[in-house]
């Protein structure tokens, strides 16, 4: 549910502790805003506690004065669904673990084949000094190879030369670098992981892309794979901390956030699309009554299979119809029935029931 | 982190993003509040999109426009855990189902013994009844025996007979219900279910008591149970989703909530009169190395053990000693280390060090 209401819904439901209501348009004059991301608050947080070295998830809302547009999934209440690894470390092995950990998620999901673009920026300096770029002309090339998402290669490389005036030999070595997809991006440690725990996605995915924070990709499977937008995103932010800090005090830190409400509506549109019904409860057994008065015999069985840890629930009616009991495991799809019947309570046994299959057991 | 900043706190953190920062102050005229409770919500949210029938549990923040007072345990923002059942069910299951609930919790958090209360206007009304108090006087009486969790009986009952004109006889009959503890309290699912769970703490809490939306109190463990104050407190509440249906559509509800914050204080006080020391990782093993250059054999054996569903860490350096390694291990309660050397490199090994005992084992 929401955090921020109409007054109007808030009011009148609590008596006289509605004074306790926190209205923020009149908050004392405070002058007070919704948290836009994870991120500032995390980088506050560390400030504000002198904590130098910590490593963390967290899933929580965030909020945007935007115009909410659902059918393009913009809200202006959303998740978001952050990790960060803050202190002072050799370069790239947090950021490592940060990429490994992107691409267990989505592996796990099994949201299918997806593409991680790793930026350095010292690379794309690299690669711009390898290929005879003069420094004064970086951030223009920059932004013309952002182009690359949408535009060819060769009309990025007629910008290049045409409006940037590089000669069509460096033009032809960025584009030999810029189409690499590789397991050698020249970052040892992260390279060296990433190979270490898997060959495939991840190190393909090892490219040299312009964007400085870039998005990590999802691309829906087919012989050519669609990309459906990006579904994580991360960086590093050396400097986040040190502004909160009042002796400026920094704390290095890198950090993804994962795009859980993106990935959810993607799940959704896989499941609707296969058909497959999706079990919206997990509990294992229904303890069931076929005959009236038997309400105490339900209670202590369901009280016995919660303590042994079985996931059980009952009807909460008194003399609910054995059929209707079973069609309710039907219908949530309880694969078992406990029942206890009169006969049962005599001789001390239940009776379990495979829904499906209809066998009985007394036991 | 919380959830709402100071203006100044957000502002020149995104660049042009800013702008959609959502600013209370002024969005449109619109007067927003935040959420007070998560029972509210939950009404809404159940209204809003036809929901008849549900039962859940939520754990989030909810905020008051309150002066704070941290060593009371007040705060402006704090956390709910709230656990509800809604739905037309017969009379006193899902109520019995909640007790249950909020038994378990308190009886697996080890807080020592608690007291639970129970109350039913209809019950009061009965007691009532049988004592021979005019109808007209059982709100009044209401109220004085809400004063038995400060004042002793006879106080309570002179007050009675004295303010109120009771016959002694009735005041006496009073006292006799007011001071049961027992398992017999007339609702008899709810008894038959918590006698069927188990005797003791809740079986005792089953008693005849004033509050109509009764608090969980927590004894703190002693010759003389000294109360800590209420730690859970819940009821139903039947009119509030009709108050959201624009056709007014009812839907009984009941719930607990817990005091977790509370709860999480009394655990720590008695953490800290423990002297125990309480690991803040759950790290089963770490990954080190004794030579230089030999990150690539971490980062590989880190993953491996990470697919295999252990829980494994390893310093964020790129040669660290191993003394440091195994300093790390014993700071935060590490129990092994997994030790790769060049020696164990080349016998396709690895050396699993005991960090208490300090015994190794090569495999």
């Amino acid at each position: 549910s929401p955090l921020v209401y109409p007054q109007e819904t808030l009011m009148g439901k609590y008596g006289e502790e509605a004074k306790l209501i926190y209205e923020l348009q009149d908050q004392g004059g405070e002058l007070l805003a919704l948290r836009y991301d994870l991120t500032v608050p995390f980088a506050r947080y560390l400030a504000m506690n002198k904590i130098t070295n910590i490593k963390r998830y967290h899933i929580a809302k965030v909020y945007r004065r935007d115009n909410p547009a659902m059918t393009r999934g913009r809200y202006r209440e959303f998740y978001q669904c952050d990790f960060d690894i803050a202190g002072q470390f050799d370069p790239m092995i947090p950021d490592a673990e940060c990429l490994k950990i992107v691409h267990e998620i989505l592996s796990d999901l099994q949201l299918g084949d997806f593409l991680i673009k790793v930026n350095d920026r010292r690379i794309l300096n690299g690669v711009f000094a390898v290929c005879g770029i003069p420094e004064s002309k970086f951030i223009t090339t920059c932004s013309t190879i952002d182009k690359l998402d949408k535009l060819p290669w060769e009309e990025v490389k007629n910008e290049m030369v045409g409006e940037e005036g590089l000669s069509p030999e460096a033009a032809d070595r960025i584009g030999e670098y810029v189409q690499l997809h590789g397991e050698h991006c020249g970052v040892e440690p992260l390279a060296s992981f990433l190979q270490a725990g898997q060959a495939g996605p991840v190190t393909q995915g090892c490219k040299v892309h312009t964007q400085l924070a870039g998005p990590f990709q999802e691309n829906a499977q087919g012989e050519e794979p669609v990309s459906v937008g990006s579904v994580a995103g991360g960086g590093r932010y050396d400097g986040l901390v040190g502004m909160f800090d009042p002796k400026g005090r920094k704390v290095p830190c890198v950090g993804v956030s994962i795009g859980i409400e993106r990935i959810f509506s993607i799940l959704e549109q896989r499941v609707k699309a296969s058909g497959e019904k999706i079990r919206t409860t997990e509990t294992q057994v229904l303890v069931a009554t076929p005959q009236k008065h038997l309400v105490a015999a339900r209670l202590k069985l369901i009280s016995e299979l919660w303590d042994a840890g079985i996931k059980a629930e009952m009807l909460y009616k008194k003399d609910p119809k054995l059929l209707k009991q079973l069609q309710y495991c039907e219908d949530t799809g309880i694969p078992l029935a406990a029942i206890v019947g009169e006969q049962e309570l005599t001789d001390g046994v239940v009776k379990l029931r495979d829904v499906a299959t209809r066998e009985e057991v007394r036991m």
